[in-house]
């Protein structure tokens, strides 16, 4: 019975030294975005199921978790019988991203928002995935995103907020790939796949790192063998450079790269937006990869993600979205946005040293009420801990016991730094010997 | 379909002056409790369906949200509809509130974790309530909890930290009335109300604010006459006392109001803590009070509750319940918590002036890249903007209209204290001039 008890599958719980470094992370993400005028709000855990399933999710949708009707009848036990349909058991569904919240979110609160809203959201989302290292079905997301910004200084903002946040919490040398979704479709064009299949398309080009120029040519075959060979000389053209984290952002190095009749509006908007990002952390490299795709069907323009290093994987990636927040108001608004992914980057994060120190008072008194003979009482324990408190101190008591060494070492791995015996004698915390915690 | 885009039933949105208000009040919490040596801990929002459903949540395990089973299947969908019963739709459930994931996480972690352990838990539960004035489908709790104390010294700890921390928080003035479980079943035993009828006649003695003695004495008949009629005489002696907030916490006083034969280990207990809780802020008074009940069926001693003079109900409340970790882990352990209504204590905060300050930028950079002629340069805004970020500024870019009065306005009432223009002259944010905000 014991040996059983764990959390729900593919989530974790959070020991303290675990919690406290996240929340540390925390704090500097959320100070960093402020300082760069972002806001952040919140939204409810759930969504109303038909707006988590609209189609704004992809793939995401399918693994949403989704929440039993309350008061369930017997009609809809027979309706989701009969159908087979979850829908008719479940009203609402834990959010599986932070995107489509705040697409509602912005819906229902227009009128209190400033025209340009610079959000930020760090919250957990739910994904019903298969656990695996590294993948877990709650985890927690930080985004940005910028909604009533038609121009590029949406991007600007967010990659430039988002260095700074990487590089304030101790991971430098990223590397920025830069793209635009017009420029993947005018690829697209040059190599003669038909519209609508250009999202299928993208999902084989996504593959690229994982299956290379001859795994993606194979697969894209299927569009025809004119289309793949044509898709082929080109990447087989630009390996060279993404080898080296991409293109240089210059237009004319774009152009070189790029067959002609891309739409020479998405090439200006990458190299404005890559001549603006001039006060990038030390060691930041913004590099164009016409190759980068991105996951999600509803970006429209620019698209980027963040690499680094130590990470095999991107640390945090966005867009520019500008149908999307239309979907749920009626009008078109222009939005961008920018993910981070908060897991991968803990993970990332140099060890931190404790960030406050503290002092363990070590007592005897008794475990029951009644204090034997001249023992230490609980009114002279708690007095004194209350005046550690008022001193400035983080304070933990511990009850006496043989084997101090294991409590104290505890002690100082939580960062407290000295430690005092509390007798029957001791009457103030200013009283106390003071002893150094190693 | 503007109109109707809301949050889920019951459920809110927080815009950033309110996001803000909440994350001051939570640091506050947090950096207090952490004084008093509690460490954070997190649990998944889920847990497992029959942990939910195990008993030890009282009335609100049917209020509880459930989580459809993912790749539901016609046999599970078949089994629903013939037995009606929800759980065999369900494998997982959101937490209705922090003492039961806290006895799963104590029970999967224990060995990772000191013997007295003393948790925070700040985080949000879920509820299926009617909607109401005040009352939430998801709201946040924050619990401490000391595990493996037995004796009175954590209640002295949980009260001392709480009191403080309301404190903290600006909320002074509170009353802390304390009852103990063993003197509530002395006193039923007392009235010749049966030991298996004890929770449910406790269900009226609860309802002495709402109803009146005459309206639990009327309840109370059900058990008995004579049962109601000795209640009875014991409320009507000790009203007076709580019409002052309750009986005064020594032995004497406590022995005055209650009838021969009460657990004396009570009573003793109780006045030890009040003895103990010599440092509470000012003009916190400490009461007996006991009528006093707490919702809960795990309590097993010591109950309290905190009222605060602006507040119509309890602002928090807790108690001991050593049985209960028991349940899950096999062999008993000591346990106290207490836990704080968050969203109570934030209705009851002063309004905070707005915590620091910030600089608008008022520019004019075009919205599209291209700029014409010697316009500023998203460049020169960029650079600029993360000069002033570098000088320690929050920043927030605004686009310069005609009328810029409810945009300074709208910065103003989010904290920032000033602007500037930035124009195609503008090079370094050294030399802009700097306006204060009114």
């Amino acid at each position: 019975m014991a040996n059983n008890v764990t959390a729900p599958r593919g989530m974790r719980d959070f020991l303290p030294p675990e919690k406290a470094r996240r929340e540390r992370a925390l704090a500097v993400i959320r100070q960093t975005y402020s300082a760069h005028g972002f806001e952040e709000i919140e939204t409810p855990v759930v969504e109303d199921y038909e707006r988590l399933h609209s189609g704004l999710g992809g793939d995401n949708e399918k693994l949403s978790f989704s929440v039993l009707k309350r008061g369930l009848t017997a009609d809809d036990m027979a309706a989701a019988h009969a159908s087979g349909d979850a829908h008719d058991l479940a009203d609402l569904g834990l959010r599986f991203d932070l995107t489509v919240p705040l697409a509602r979110f912005y819906a229902t609160n227009r009128a209190d928002l400033p025209n340009v809203f610079r959000a930020i959201q760090i919250a957990p989302v739910w994904r019903a995935e298969r656990p695996q290292k590294g993948r877990y079905r709650q985890f927690v997301q930080a985004d940005i995103d910028i909604i009533g910004e038609p121009g590029p200084l949406a991007e600007v903002e967010l990659i430039t907020a988002t260095s700074a946040t990487l590089s304030a919490l101790g991971l430098n040398g990223c590397t920025i790939r830069l793209n635009d979704r017009r420029i993947l479709f005018g690829l697209l064009d040059y190599c003669g796949v038909a519209p609508e299949r250009r999202e299928s398309a993208l999902i084989t080009i996504d593959k690229l790192d994982k299956i290379g120029v001859s795994g993606v040519v194979a697969e894209l075959s299927e569009f025809g063998p004119d289309s793949a060979a044509v898709l082929g000389g080109f990447l087989e053209k630009i390996e060279p450079h993404l080898a080296g984290g991409g293109v240089p952002l210059t237009t004319p190095d774009i152009l070189s790269v790029l067959p002609d009749g891309i739409d020479p509006e998405a090439v200006a908007s990458l190299e404005t937006i890559a001549n603006a990002l001039t006060e990038l952390p030390d060691g930041v490299q913004v590099r164009f990869d016409p190759t980068l795709v991105r996951g999600m069907g509803y970006y429209t323009g620019t698209i980027f993600e963040i690499a680094h290093p130590e990470s095999g994987s991107s640390v945090g990636g966005g867009g520019r979205y500008d149908g999307m927040i239309g979907r749920f108001l009626g009008t078109d608004v222009p939005a961008a946005g920018f993910s981070i992914g908060f897991e991968r980057i803990v993970d990332l994060l140099p060890e931190n040293e404790s960030v406050r120190g503290g002092i363990v008072l070590v007592h005897d008194a008794p475990t029951a009420g009644a204090v034997p003979g001249d023992g230490l009482t609980l009114q002279a324990l708690a007095r004194i801990k209350s005046q550690a408190v008022a001193a400035g101190e983080r304070v933990r008591l511990e009850r006496r016991t043989k084997n101090l060494t294991p409590i104290l070492d505890r002690a100082a791995a939580a960062g407290f730094t000295h430690f005092a015996f509390v007798d029957a004698h001791a009457t103030t915390f200013a009283d106390l010997t003071r002893k150094p915690l190693t």
